[in-house]
């Protein structure tokens, strides 16, 4: 079934969407921008004019360099040891996981069949074999107009619970409810409420997981309003919440980051923290606003650490 | 003298300027934002209003890892090797030097009597002794009205001659030939021409410096017409253009960079790549545009790298 | 009490041995060797006398890459990305911890009063703040006399139990049954089984901590026999199984360490594997045996990782 | 010709060599070891019946955080900064280069038609495909027999002169001037003089090469009298003091490394330093004394930092 019936994709109508969701040549077999194509200029001139009081909100976590099980891998904040050389301070991160506040490249993700964004092939330690899909080619930015989506609002929660996914057909509804018209190129961003969860619950540590999170039917909604952009504060929903296996042959769960990247060609922006951002659209009495995000340039990099802005 | 009278500043008069300039206390004493606080809600309102095409332009230059006289540190793009643990590619890098584009913090500089922006103690290994000063404070990015002065293009040039730094009243000079009026919150940014000039001259390599820069009456400008930020492509003028001494006792000529970061309070963006914004500002016809740069918010960092945007 | 009365130290005794074991001074106020100075050019020819059928055995276990609760900042092994600067595998870790097997240099802990070893001061972030009781200062090696205490062999066990850790006089109980004489300039390397225990106990997982290890008693037997370096493969015991408070404010039990590094001068060797060693002195009838350590020269280091060998 | 000739090998010969000196399946398809199979137990335990005075020398340059010529991707000792995740001081280092003193395991270097040691294949960034001929294999360690070729002293000068490498016949020459005869699993140590060399000019500084070094025809020595490790403080001599080309295409030169590695299976320590190891030798009266040599467990790892150690 579907959005309009309000119910969950099956299995076998979520397998199907690898081939009804993917856009593989639409742009041409050398395209390296994916959904990034409905951001045009017109686009972000038009979210650019939607700019009223200037107000900004950051998007991104502070890096975080402390281990725990949701950062197995922590990032490094390091100076030069005295007497040793460098230049001041340096700073040293994986790109991914369930951390730090960053964005994935076309090239993170390989289809079920071992093949990149567009066709591309999977070189070793699953990194690209040629030079597409990284995110060297977005260093012209991701600008146009960000929704948030916010799904706890919706629901008149603090935040979603575990159990209790983000369905595609809330997203119809959140729009609704803030008066938002979903249009082509936007940058979709959901919040399932992470920092509200450990804020109300201290005693629970975030782990390499989200609790819980946006349900594979949300990539309907995406695909069918030509999206261009998603950004996220908690992931994929886990599996026993999606009805669905996981696609792919991965600890963690990736039902929505399995067709978006390399099928659909669709950027996510993963870790952003999006309270202040629910907070001043409740406060602006608007949930659209020009969004920026600006990935470092990293030559065949497969995503890259942002700090994306919203500013009303 | 002064800009007024196209001179440029004797030593006396620039090492006055750490008293004339100085905005220690200007917005209290835990200030965090310096010349950041030029940039109001209603001056970003207007820099989004200008967005007229939608064309954005990335300012960054791609990360780069090689070794050369200048990048003595190389960035470091890793991927951990066969059967080991990590996830995925890894970027690390030292935030400051010649090469990476990046923000400064205002804590990354001293004063010629020790201490940081605002009256702030010095730690070990020139860090912050205290949290202040750091780019942290910055998460909600710097959005503004960004003026490119294309110094080259002002000379009739592809890039300004090394021995021929660029003077302050080049900046209003530049200003008026691009129909640009200066304004309180301004991205000032200073095109001197390094990608062309390295295109034109393929035997000479980069070193740890610029083979000319701008001079130190360029902080008068800055001063003066209230500037937010200096943004720019070469960094200060060698020691031996600027007819002033190194003001800080370091190898590499500091005259801009050490009023403007511990004494004025003004955050620099260090070798941006200003060649494609150049070319945009002469197709679009006008030579200010909507800025955004957004640091990683790294905390108790002296900085970070960015890749700010221009968006017409 | 003591050794002789097969007891455990109280409380303030082992406070005393602050001032009862400290070596300061001993050998001079710069010495840098501590009770490597019990190592004599006689002591290291009489080892290598030992030497028989020329069987080597490592003693250090692989370099740890991978996340857990023992290793919550795992060592690096990355390879430059395709088309970036870099000069083939990278290796990079931290020192300390509980899984990479290292040497202690004696500006790693600090007495209970903020000093180093010989009254050397401390600098910021713990690390030393002059050049002393620094690693490079043992660039010679710790070249000796390598003595195997197999504590589970004493007690015709595979591994020490939870509960039940190493204590003081069944160091001497060890020697005794294993046929050898302490001598003043040993390595003694006290084997509680850490291998075979996880072998025994899969469904455990290491965590930042020894499960047992070594009691706070096993010092007196350190210093009374002229011993000249520490290694063991599971730490200093646990708390609540010491009877005697955590002497330093940290929440890794630190009984032993924090007598013999920055008081005693004795250089520790940490998460040694002796599983192989023990099989090999089964083997070979004896308990003594040439041990050599080379420690890498990082100047003004904390320590080194390290490979110990023990040649037969 | 040849060492008996004391002349040079030509390119010709020198070519034969990649199968006049490969030990491909001389040890079984699957061995690990190449050469050091030659260092027997009755070596190793000759080698400490040797030790007479039981002094020890470091043969190790400190580990080189200071970038240059020399040093294009320096080494790096960090701390975290305040605030900061981490476990106080890190070490990290790219294993080979000029600087840091290291062994290469044999599967750093390929043969002329792209395999590693005993015909395995080679995977991508040159690491090897497959879990061989890397160093993890050497965790118990390197401890033989090692004999200084001092050179320089042979020459009568201080080190060896740029123009005239270290010549096959040399090693020859040496042994017999230091009374010393070659044996089988000897670890073979070539003096050049680095040290001294940078000592006595100093307005001359390391480049990312050797000034001179050695010869190919020592290729031809060490096969012949059935060595087990080369260990030089100076490399493979410029291609144009060869009179052969460079037979890989690589702009350092690899003459030497290049039938050592991949074809004969013999380990390579590079940039060590022996200079306290020439005066020590001179001292002691004899240029052979045990060596001992533990790399560190690094698993897949192409090479290892070490810090090698003679004992007399």
């Amino acid at each position: 079934m579907g959005l309009a019936e309000r119910t969950p994709p099956s299995a076998e109508e979520y397998a199907g969407w690898r081939k009804e969701f993917c856009n593989w040549g639409r742009w041409g077999a050398d395209d390296e921008l994916g959904t990034l194509n409905f951001v045009t200029p017109a686009v972000r001139a038009a979210a650019a004019a939607s700019v009223r009081s200037g107000r900004t909100v950051g998007l991104a976590r502070p890096i975080d360099t402390f281990a725990g099980p949701a950062n197995p891998y922590p990032a490094h904040h390091f100076v030069a040891c005295e007497e040793s050389g460098g230049m001041l301070d340096y700073i040293g991160l994986f790109i991914h996981g369930f951390t730090q506040t960053h964005i994935d490249a076309l090239c993170h993700l390989q289809t079920h069949d071992g093949r990149f964004w567009n066709d591309k092939p999977v070189g070793s330690q699953h990194m690209p074999a040629e030079h597409s899909g990284t995110i060297d080619f977005w260093s012209q930015g991701v600008v146009g107009r960000g929704v948030l989506y916010d799904i706890p609002r919706l629901r008149g929660a603090e935040h979603i619970e575990p159990g209790h996914p983000v369905m595609g057909w809330e997203l119809s509804d959140a729009a609704e409810a803030q008066g938002v018209e979903p249009r082509a190129g936007d940058i979709v961003m959901i919040r399932s409420g992470h920092g509200r969860y450990f804020e109300l619950h201290p005693d629970e540590s975030p782990r390499f997981a989200s609790p819980s999170g946006v349900h594979a039917g949300a990539v309907e909604f995406l695909y069918r309003t030509d999206a261009a952009v998603l950004c996220w504060d908690w992931q994929d929903a886990p599996t026993d919440q999606q009805g669905i296996p996981n696609p792919a042959s991965h600890p963690v769960p990736l039902h929505v980051h399995h067709i978006l990247i390399p099928y659909m060609g669709m950027p996510i922006i993963d870790n952003a923290d999006l309270e202040a951002l629910a907070v001043a659209c409740a406060e602006e009495g608007r949930w659209e606003f020009q969004f920026v995000c600006a990935p470092l340039v990293i030559p065949r990099g497969t995503g890259s650490p942002v700090n994306p802005l919203a500013i009303f």
